[in-house]
């Protein structure tokens, strides 16, 4: 079996870089230590080296298929994984105990999840999902709603999902069409198209709760009249039996990647028998579904990084174990081939990938460790803590798929011509990783949501906390000398973020909303390379106080994360200095009228 | 049918970017006229439109198969396909008439070899490998080997390859192993393995000519011992019959892209009963075989060139047709959707798409019109041409599929989800297109050749006359308004480069030949850079010269241009800034012994 992580890493980030032993001295995590947790991280090893890595080729290879009537034909191996992640309480494991959770933080939850991811990221979801959709109804649902719907997914019996997108709407929830109109109680008859289910219907779990947005009759048009609906497949009825609940499966998307997992088409209603319970509030859906959005976003951001590393992992153990050709510097022939990891070019590679993969990991962390301390923590430490998770997140998102998406490709290229082949994975990690830039609001979407929203939130709080918080890593870089001119560098690269804005954000007050926002992407890929480097920095700090005093043996480690943490400054830093030149410039050439332009 | 090219600007590059017409004044074209060329083109694209494009999806869907018995299964539709493109002059159409050939400009055969790319790639490689193999018999071959593979060849009858790559050898074709032993005359008894045969073996030919390289007993070690052969699948006798030649398909590569298209494991002589035919002089195999490959770099150059092309025309469709979501100054959601194409984001990645695709299929014609004028040339002109060609084939090679594969990208992206689903052709372009940048010398051996060969050749006059030619468009473009900032850009990042060469190649006296080339990729990126801003600006100049006079319904396909060029060096151009400081860190960052710091 291929190697698809790296434990070291993993207790480096948890252990040293964000230490995770911080979250034990809040009362909601008081009852773990680091032993227990690396245990746990130990144990979902095991079960995606057994349970998942095995089968990632495989389902590639043996698609999710719709068999004309309703049914999603998944892999078999689901129905033994879903009861094993549940009896090891990976389902939901961030619940409070109240609910039938481990009451685990996400800093262990997601470190979890990525090896999973790395391992075979088509059968993640299914997980994740489950976790997110009942973390919806336990934060929003009654009483009774979390009593009934709850315990059973994390049971891995029901797969939960979270249904928002309609084939006329896409991106643009405003335009959302399904309707729910008022029965009694809290239940409503559900009419409407969802398309792109991840985890829709399938085989593998006896009933299916949508969390679901809809519009109640006479609701406010636009985003302010949307309300959230569990919409199971099966109601229950008093006797605890099933009762179809009018969710047809029409349909199940063939996709380029993630074969093994089912994105379905859902039709509510047809028959006039589908009924939706409301969640909370009527019209407070968006807000609510926004709890799961922003934890799904950052756990894509995190999926991506796992991807790229499995994508790395595989990429290095090939460079080390082939050889071909001769260093530059060795004219003959008949000297033997040395390995591939040898020559400069390969090595430009993997340190490529290596630094999107473990700096977008970090940064996963980072954001991981704000959500738990969110959820811990109290007054002004949580919402700035909150603010700060806000505006990480579009970058964790974007960054870690669209520079994922890079490096996978610079794996196929370390492998040659066999790269591109299916004996061997990277190509798969390739195709899969391109939903990610889709998946949770597609890269324009969260660079509208950076730029337009985030940025500017409470006059700039989010912004200044971010800078704050890069501003006293660099103060702490600057002291070391292994990472003095790194941090300097990171250092201006704030300054030109800064004469960026000074440039573009007074374009607000001049109502040229729509020029400030016109490269909010390129905004969005400049300031994500510097949270990046501000990561990096990170890691280089730890590993340069740490090669003080490590043994021999693990020497070799920190150094390499000094030299990577050069390596991002050199080859990918400069790019910031690109993206500003042309943010300045402001140029108004995405604004284009006449359709011929493009012809 | 989706759209997959455009012929308003393909008759822009051959008649008014690059003249043929300037070509018709050589003997060797003096057969030709502009409508000649042009109704040519008409009929590729009909033929284009009526047999290639309709099976682009179906043969992706239903992957070339092996037998398990020798047999390669593909398409059914290559069995019409072939013969129709043999019997329209497409195999061979560049050779001489006395060949049986067109006597046609590369720039006219590449033109409707980019229509047969954009419309399928799966198929077109067929024909061109066919076209490849046979004019390097007609270069080096002898009179009756002429006579006898050509013909069939130019008949689709007969399937033409190139036969170099060896599992253990991979890129380094110094280790190749395949043997030859002399019998009598031009005939050897050839052993040995080939793997990545594209149009190795199939059904839809009868017979199979491969241009193989092997080493023949007693030859020196290296490069230098290696020699080309003629290995036909089936010998011909004496009466014309078919004898077995030893050569056994021993497996198809199942890939990510590219399913159409056979790519096959040779195995030559296992039952000792393999004649090879010696093509030429012994020993010069090499250098021979290079007269394809270099037609051959540039082919793939255009190849993905014509694929980003075709991912671009299907994007712009998609965005002209699908409403989603309101303009940022449009509140009211009770106002209909706009089209998609009007968001600022999707024009930049449109408008990402049409710069890489029409920059790059710009450079591949350049490239063609360079090909003609050495082969149609003599003296001076001639030799000067053919430097310039030299330095421009690792360029058009490389930035045509490292670019595309990031222009496909962004065409999955401007479709959202749907973009990733099967149901659209842009992710079949993305898939097909990673193959692009391993075919014919990876990217990684594409630098070394520019940076390690190229730019040093004859003491620097390939990259003179390259300076010279951009230089010289400089210069018109300054005097043209709608053209002077970008003129003095381009001059700027052409000072840029001479200031990394003037830091860089002193390393090369000094001894430090590895710490040159250890960049060499990002050098390649940066030129590539410029070169395609040469060719933006020459399309610019013509534009803007042709606004002058153009009638209304005219102007927006000139504009549109000027538009494309101030974007190009509005959002690209920058980037080379970046890969300068890299260059000038000289970091030598990638030349580390120790693994350990990979891990």
């Amino acid at each position: 079996m291929p190697n698809y992580t790296n434990l070291h890493f993993l207790r480096f980030l948890l252990f040293e870089v964000h230490p995770v032993k911080e979250l034990f001295s809040y009362p909601r995590f008081a009852h773990l230590d680091e032993e227990q947790a690396w245990m746990l991280i130990e144990s979902a090893k095991k079960f995606a080296d057994q349970e998942m890595a095995p089968y990632y080729k495989e389902m590639d290879e043996t698609p999710v298929r719709y068999d004309g009537k309703g049914n999603v034909l998944t892999h078999a191996c689901l129905k033994r994984i879903i009861p094993i992640a549940a009896e090891q309480g990976w389902i939901g494991s961030t619940a409070d105990f109240e609910h039938g959770g481990m009451q685990l933080p996400e800093m262990i939850n997601g470190t979890a999840h990525h090896i999973f991811q790395a391992a075979n990221n088509g059968v993640e979801g299914y997980i994740g999902l489950s976790s997110g959709a009942a973390g919806l109804i336990t934060s929003f649902g009654s009483a009774a709603q979390i009593k009934k719907y709850v315990p059973p997914i994390f049971a891995g019996k029901w797969q939960g999902t979270m249904a928002l997108t309609e084939p006329q709407a896409g991106s643009s929830l405003t335009d959302i069409t399904t309707s729910a109109k008022h029965i009694e109680g809290d239940q409503y008859a559900i009419r409407g198209q969802k398309i792109f289910i991840s985890g829709g219907q399938h085989e593998a779990c006896e009933n299916f709760i949508h969390l679901t947005l809809a519009r109640i009759e006479g609701a406010p048009a636009g985003t302010k009249g949307i309300s959230l609906f569990i919409i199971p497949k099966f109601r229950i009825t008093e006797s605890g039996s099933f009762e179809y609940n009018d969710v047809y499966c029409a349909g199940d998307f063939q996709k380029m990647g993630q074969k093994g997992y089912a994105t379905t088409h859902l039709v509510f209603g047809d028959h006039n028998n589908c009924i939706g319970y409301l969640v909370g509030e009527p019209h407070k859906g968006l807000s609510y579904m926004f709890q799961m959005m922003n934890g799904a976003r950052i756990s894509v951001g995190l999926s991506a990084a796992s991807v790229t590393m499995a994508a790395y992992q595989a990429s290095l153990q090939y460079c080390k174990e082939r050889p071909q050709g001769r260093l530059i510097t060795e004219k003959n022939p008949l000297q033997p081939p040395t390995l591939i990891i040898n020559h400069p070019d390969v090595q430009r590679m993997l340190f490529t990938q290596k630094a999107i993969a473990e700096g977008s990991l970090s940064l996963g962390m980072e954001c991981n460790r704000l959500y738990d301390l969110v959820h811990a923590g109290e007054g002004d430490e949580k919402h700035n803590n909150w603010l700060l998770l806000e505006i990480l997140t579009p970058i964790v998102k974007t960054y870690s798929a669209e520079q994922g998406s890079r490096a996978a490709a610079l794996a196929i290229q370390t492998l040659g011509g066999y790269g591109f082949t299916t004996d061997f994975p990277v190509q798969q990690h390739y195709r899969d990783l391109k939903i990610m830039s889709l998946y949770e609001g597609t890269t324009g979407i969260q660079a509208l949501d950076l730029l337009g929203r985030k940025v500017t939130m409470e006059n700039g709080k989010a912004l200044q906390i971010l800078s704050s918080a890069i501003q006293s890593t660099i103060q702490e870089g600057i002291t070391i000398p292994a990472t003095t001119n790194c941090a300097n560098q990171l250092a201006n690269s704030l300054v030109e973020i800064q004469k960026v804005l000074a440039k573009l954000l007074p374009l607000a007050t001049e109502g040229k909303i729509d020029l400030l926002l016109a490269d909010a992407t390129v905004f969005l890929e400049m300031v994500s390379y510097t949270v990046i480097g501000w990561q990096w920095l990170k890691m280089g700090i730890i590993a340069a106080n740490q090669l003080n005093n490590a043994q021999q043996e693990k020497r070799s480690f920190y150094e390499g994360k000094l030299h990577t943490m050069e390596f991002y400054f050199t080859y990918e830093m400069p790019h910031i200095a690109a993206c500003a030149k042309t943010l300045l410039t402001m140029s108004g050439l995405t604004s284009v009228k006449d359709y011929e332009l493009f012809a």
